[in-house]
């Protein structure tokens, strides 16, 4: 029996798009590895001493990386049902953009740090990692963020308010000639100082100022509670919805009862027993 | 039908006060935006290079921008049923704070920094996603911050104390000659260890010293998970209290229906209707 | 009916060392408010400028002080019910190190600065506070803490070993040349790097010590969870113990049912309906 | 009766590998006491300035610990069942670990440094605490920690390729001019920011640079929820797991009893007994 393209196609699609075949599997750990390889390479030619040595090699290294993943991304695009969708979609982008920067820096010199988009790429391992029983984490993980995001929003714009007028006040207290140049410079301080970074690069020398700082550092330290509170109680509400929808009602098909329910909680009729889990 | 000069008022209240109608929501966006254009024109104009450039465009935009905002602070008293209690409640104060400081700069040099203060009108916003799901969230929100007040007062207080102490221990320590000049600026510099923002700029060199400075360290990383703690369990209870209702079943009296049960998952008899809350 | 002295001294009794009487209450409020003014009087006189101008009032205002809390301290001895108990409880001793600084003062230069212990006294507060709702919420606060002891000791034990180990390797690879004098040294910098504080003072240059400096940065940025952790869930259990412990068993008086159970679960006997609360 | 060596072989073993006697306590008490003096020895003698004093007594003093601690490793090799799986086991390297670097130093000058590794010797010491109420409280800690590691892994795995990006993008944008000499110096810089640790040795300073930086410091903040809010979940599931036992009533099958449950608290019904755990 001959092959045609056409299950050429399929062959390649699955080996490069799905992962729960062998050779599916192997091909996605090579491709992680030769990321890895490749963003370290790029890291170390950034390093002066290291170019100066090894530079000519690092450059061969990585212009046999960037063939390599053209070779893939073309592979892709062939074997692709839909090539376009793909190459818009955002590893297709990616996928595109860990090759272009080579290519550019034979016009722009240093344009090939750009490469390092490709450690990107690695967020491919979350699929590979989705045989094992990654995927009920990440979608616990996934689930929780997802719930917190309105509550997370109405603190980040508060923390912004909050960042604007300290930032202004600081510059009004303690003036240019103390490193607070301009009210963006005194809202970058406090940043540093409500996140509890302190770089101290720039630090208040006044009184006031310095009084206005510790009551920024408090409440910096405080407000941590909230996004906490919201991820730990959205956690524990994923993680529980999780533990409750193994059970449905055999009557109308419900889910999301309790451990301890005992009749459906939409229809009344009474549930299967709950199966030891 | 005339319209009288009672029903302009009405219309022009609801589009000012209300954002309920498309074109209060349309208001309100508007709003926002011009809030946000001016706070960035007052920052953008700190800084010393784009003040030398833009610095005759920046003042126009700020004096057209004022106009508008005094327009609205004046259409505001005229539509508010009682002008006067508008005037005195908190944001009544801030759209006319967000005016003068325009007006002050013809006097005083340097008074539009005090523009900032417009950044508090954004805290309207919440009004404007208030017609979105924020509403549920923000009142769970407040919910937790209220109820945890009293704990974090205990706690607040414990660490001032705490903080008093150790400042004083360090200045007596490592005395003025290593940067602890006084009573305060340790109190200064125990508030930035406690609260792990370490800016450097004051640090302790002697053995003695340093080991307090541990100490310090220590307890503040440790005590941080006293006020996350309160904040985690309030916010549990907050959206426990939100998502579980009070209704109980009429049959057996069981509790802790969930807010989408319409049957008592103890005995299967049908549940009162739910509440709007 | 005259007053023997043993009534004077209920009396005295009454408003020293109680606070539920008007004039109990009063007197704390007073004390606490010159314990402030006390402790802010010693924290400025420790500022030079403010010594130089002021210090020969603030020397009059400290003596005045002392006088008065001497006076209080000795109406506390004659007051109290066993007077050699008093003096030696915490409260007895604190009370006393407020007074003797001052006095010793006149020998020995600078020993005024112990005046800070003051601060101590305001820990008082809490029985003022006691009076309100703020015994509950400290009540519940003291048993997680309590509660959450040995986990934390076990936690910190852990973490001191790691600084321990930490601390040396970085002295054996950046060595005293660039800032790590000493293996204390060496731990004192892990201590300031793990709790996330960073001063800067002493800062990892070569490779190596980056490397090993970044591990242990996500090391302690990472096991905050634990205490965190370890405090939230003992909070949330102190706070459910509150709100379980509210039903008795009527046959064998047992406690601590939840609120979902209908029998005993110590007898088996019917419980009493749960309450609305 | 003549004890024979086999005798005399468990006896060695009694006292040095269990803690559950009075003399094998007293073993694990004395033992500790001499690894916490022999780590503190080995740091002191780092300080320069009590080397040049007391050098010759500590040295004297390591000896004498060493030998006494080559004693114990001998006696442990002795006594042990399987010596040569003692021998390989992490307590059995740690110990011979803790005698090497003397004998080393008489031929390498400094590796007496590596002393340090006695530190590990010191969590022997929860062997000690094993007899009192520490073991569920670890035991609660490890599983809770178990149970999250997958968890944790995809999350750290996130602010690896995070820092990777953001390091490459400050070293783009800031350059080496500005202390971003190479990529990883902008990955170490991205670390010591994202952890909020913030040491200040190296940190932005054109604009660009401090928006981004300002973006991965709220970040920072922020994720740090992430963990957290993991473990304590983790926790609270471990301790429910523990304190709600997995005992079934046999009558109506009801669970979750709490560990002093004698009835089932929904039928009243007597419960089997506790099995230990």
């Amino acid at each position: 029996m001959r092959r045609t393209p056409a299950d050429w196609r399929e062959d390649i699609y699955r080996v490069i798009f799905e992962a729960d075949t062998p050779s599916g599997r192997l091909f996605d750990v090579v491709l992680l590895w030769s990321v890895l390889i490749s963003v370290a390479l790029v890291m170390l030619d950034s390093v002066a001493s290291i170019h100066a040595v090894y530079g000519a090699w690092l450059y061969r290294a990585e212009w046999v990386l960037t063939v390599l993943f053209m070779v893939e991304y073309l592979a892709r695009l062939v074997s692709a049902p839909r090539p376009w969708r793909y190459a818009r979609s955002f590893f297709g982008v990616v996928d595109l953009l860990a090759i272009v920067p080579t290519y550019l820096s034979l016009f722009f010199a240093g344009s090939q740090m750009l490469l390092v988009v490709r450690a990107l790429r690695l967020l491919r391992v979350f699929r590979v990692l989705k045989l094992g029983r990654y995927v009920r984490e990440a979608a616990v993980l996934q689930q929780a963020l997802r719930a917190s995001r309105p509550k997370i929003a109405v603190f980040l714009y508060t923390v912004l308010t909050m960042v604007a007028i300290i930032g202004t006040l600081m510059y009004v207290i303690e003036g240019p000639e103390r490193g607070f140049t301009s009210i963006p410079t005194g809202v970058y301080w406090a940043i540093v100082t409500l996140t509890t970074v302190g770089y101290g690069d720039i630090s208040p020398v006044t009184p006031v100022g310095r009084i206005l700082a510790s009551m920024a550092m408090i409440l910096g330290y405080g407000i941590i509670a909230v996004p906490t509170g919201i991820v730990t109680v959205e956690m524990a509400r994923a993680r529980d919805s999780g533990a409750v929808s193994t059970r449905t009602c055999h009557t109308c098909t419900g889910e999301g009862h309790d451990l301890d329910a005992r009749h459906c909680k939409f229809c009344g009729a009474e549930l299967p027993p709950l199966e030891p889990f």
